[in-house]
């Protein structure tokens, strides 16, 4: 085991490369306005959601427009040598988006357009820079909907460069299963970069290694994602959402897991601690009961609705669960998932200029309830805020430790509390993080959870297919 | 596209690189006689299910018993150079245990032990060598089951290495959705071999890169698979199977494919076109109606599986389905799935001392129908007995080209056969394997399904994890 992470070593050691002049003049005259050097623009771009002291922000801001634009940038990039972090709508939380080694960052949100929908095949094509919400606008009408849902509105490409997953996981599958190819630009040793395409619009294939998995979770270390060819589903016939208060929060705990034990298809299910129900009842507007509790939703035919939520209830009142509450209208269940999707913010607002250290551990459902509840007794003794959400049927929680950003004593603290959360988890079976990604915060967790070996692999890899190390340098690993 | 690829180019042309007789030696001295070089043995290594002209055998065969003897095997082969070919129970279809450029085949049949069963989190630890039919075994009596099917009984680590799938696989996913995690024993540029563990027994993850999925699938060419962590399921309360014949196979298919755009939860719904339905009657002593043949099965609560069965029969009868034959009896359901594992055997035993040909096309589900008729009509003119099965919900679906394998003639007019099918599966968006890898049978396409860019990022992979080269060489790509 390591020793306990401190302060410091959470302080990103910029190793900045010097950007040179001239590549900077070469963007500048390709792109023109949508090249940026404002101090502003950079600042932006150069932080993310993480409680990150920020570093000295990229040289640069380019918005590319197209794949042939983003293989232009990384051909001058590689060129130079200079780092290329690829930016989305910047809602990471682990710290992706810093410019720990300088460099440029290459803001894709303007490529934003559906490319393709394919209804009868439930598939659909974007470009990186579409969000959830926007591709879901674009397939409510043909009764369709696109699962993956972050808290944040993110970007489909840093969706799938994080591997995220979100509250319908449990049912649908995270990034890693509702990907089904890519477009990526790999930087490349001779050319300066090369546009590939890792798969095909089948359901499953064989053909050669799984490159749509491989870049899937590279956390922009190994090229570009320039379009991304989804699963989609079928709006279930029938839909019903759930609320349920328990005495404490392992009961909630529990009860999870006697239903994904059981094998019932439940299409989401939340935990929310009494913290976090506060938190959203004053942010969103709600008078939900101020305890643990567990949202939920059922997808199916009407009848198969009304017998998953049967058997939940009969589950959660063996647990002591109260106050069943149904929502069947969209309208109520719209509120009750907007308020849950806003929980990291709603969070955030209980303490004024506070940051979040968040944690990300998921953990083998029977072990569910020992990484909850003494995770929660640790935070309790360790006197910083927190609030704790989970999607607990993937055995997935987040505490976020809210601390003042100025006080490194806190910020110790809050993060001897994540260590101890995380090691737990390991030691438990499962993994340092379940859908955020490595990125910075957790680099020192990785070798931990995979044994040197694999790390090395990793490394290996990256290094082959990124000779001069200019895709988002310093993440994951340190080479 | 590639010229029609004759049947020169299908006998694999053997590079064999010499074995050293020193490595000869000191596996005999390290393995006594679980190092064989009888001429029997090295031959039943050297072949598998595929048609393909034996190339000349292994030099030797090495029986290991434990992760430390594989990664002694690996060290002794990287200090000489030697290919080393996994080799599980030979069910493979595409040429990969062939030895066309010489070295050894490490057979780890006899690491067959079920390490560790978790019902509590539905998730299994298995040897490479334990089968599925083994698996399911042992975990019959525990209400659980493993989903993945491929119609040999083969090994975990063959179908891992494979990126295998089967019958389940439109309900629970293929062996990349169902495999957690892997250790491996890579080849190392220094140590000449290293066990790494690629992941842990979470849900989900999003710690590193996807190591998992890089070596599902794989084919043996990145290091050999010690250990699999498999998720399982509980067994459904209900399940029903049905049988329904069809006027012509395209309404077979075109029911299939409502089936799925309407998003109903079926287990399992295999295509059989008429020429297997009567082998498999004659294998299997079945009356099955020798017609084209939807063959189903659904699982869930008793009232969700009465109303998938009815939904179906509905769809079925709009496209004139007959003879609707329900199968509830565990016994009268394990006849009717036995009798489809048994189909590619069936099929061969229609033509005395034929081998076949054999595809493996995946299309998008709304292309199917084109698939599937198309061929068919090449292969009624093209005159080769043929048998055609499917994992039609899948849009997967495989024909069987029986030939003499003496008659150079009949060879390339399947393999003609299979190229036109294949390049229209490329055409509708699919892909040229599904399930059963590219092995050697498969490489021409390869590059045009996924353009060079993708495979010269393969083989950077490759070069850059087995710097010698010694891992199932010559598969998948050419070097």
């Amino acid at each position: 085991m390591n020793a306990p992470q401190t302060s410091a070593q959470l302080q990103p050691q910029a190793r900045q490369r010097p950007v040179p002049a001239a590549l900077l003049a070469a963007l500048s005259a390709r792109f023109g306005a949508r090249c940026s050097t404002a101090l502003a623009v950079r600042e932006q771009h150069g932080r993310d959601e993480s409680a990150f002291t920020t570093v000295p922000p990229p040289a640069a801001v380019v918005y590319a427009e197209s794949t042939s634009e983003v293989a232009e940038v990384l051909r001058l990039a590689n060129e130079h040598g200079t780092p290329v972090i690829p930016y989305g709508v910047g809602s990471s939380l682990e710290g992706h988006l810093l410019a720990i080694e300088g460099g440029i960052s290459l803001d894709v949100s303007r490529m934003n357009q559906v490319l393709a929908i394919h209804p009868e095949d439930l598939t659909v094509t974007v470009q990186p820079g579409v969000t959830r919400k926007q591709l879901n606008e674009e397939l409510k009408h043909l009764g369709l909907f696109f699962s993956v849902d972050p808290g944040a509105d993110a970007s489909i490409g840093g969706m799938s460069a994080t591997r995220a997953s979100g509250t319908n996981t449990v049912r649908y599958g995270a990034m890693r299963e509702n990907v089904l190819a890519l477009e990526v630009v790999t930087p490349h040793p001779v050319k300066g970069s090369e546009v590939i395409r890792t798969g095909s619009r089948a359901k499953k294939s064989s053909a050669g290694y799984d490159l749509t998995r491989l870049f899937v979770g590279s956390e922009g270390t190994l090229g570009v994602i320039t379009e991304i060819t989804l699963k989609v589903y079928p709006l279930p016939e029938a839909i019903t959402a759930a609320v349920c208060s328990f005495p404490d929060i392992g009961a909630a705990v529990r009860t999870t897991i006697e239903i994904i034990q059981l094998g019932v298809p439940i299409a989401r299910v939340e935990l929310l601690d009494a913290n976090t129900v506060r938190a959203v009842n004053k942010h969103s507007k709600l008078t939900l009961r101020e305890e643990a509790m567990l949202l939920m939703e059922f997808h199916g035919s009407p009848a198969s609705v009304r017998e998953q939520a049967e058997t939940v209830q009969a589950l959660a009142a063996d647990q002591g669960g109260q106050a069943f509450e149904w929502a069947e209208t969209p309208e109520e269940r719209t509120r009750l998932w907007t308020a849950r999707h806003a929980a990291y913010f709603a969070g955030l607002q209980t303490r004024p200029g506070c940051r979040a250290i968040t944690t990300d551990a998921c953990v083998p459902i029977s072990q569910l309830a020992t990484a909850v509840v003494e995770s929660v007794d640790e935070a309790n003794a360790g006197g910083i805020p927190y609030f704790l959400v989970g999607h607990v049927g993937d055995g997935n929680f987040h505490m976020g430790y809210l601390i003042d950003p100025d006080s490194a004593d806190e910020r110790a603290r809050a993060e001897q509390l994540n260590h101890q959360l995380v090691h737990r988890a390991l030691r438990l079976g499962g993994t340092c993080t379940g859908e955020h990604g490595i990125g910075l915060h957790k680099m020192g967790f990785l070798p931990e959870e995979t044994g040197d070996g694999a790390v090395e692999v990793m490394r290996t890899i990256k290094r082959a297919l990124d000779p001069k190390n200019i895709m988002n340098p310093g993440k994951i690993f340190a080479l």
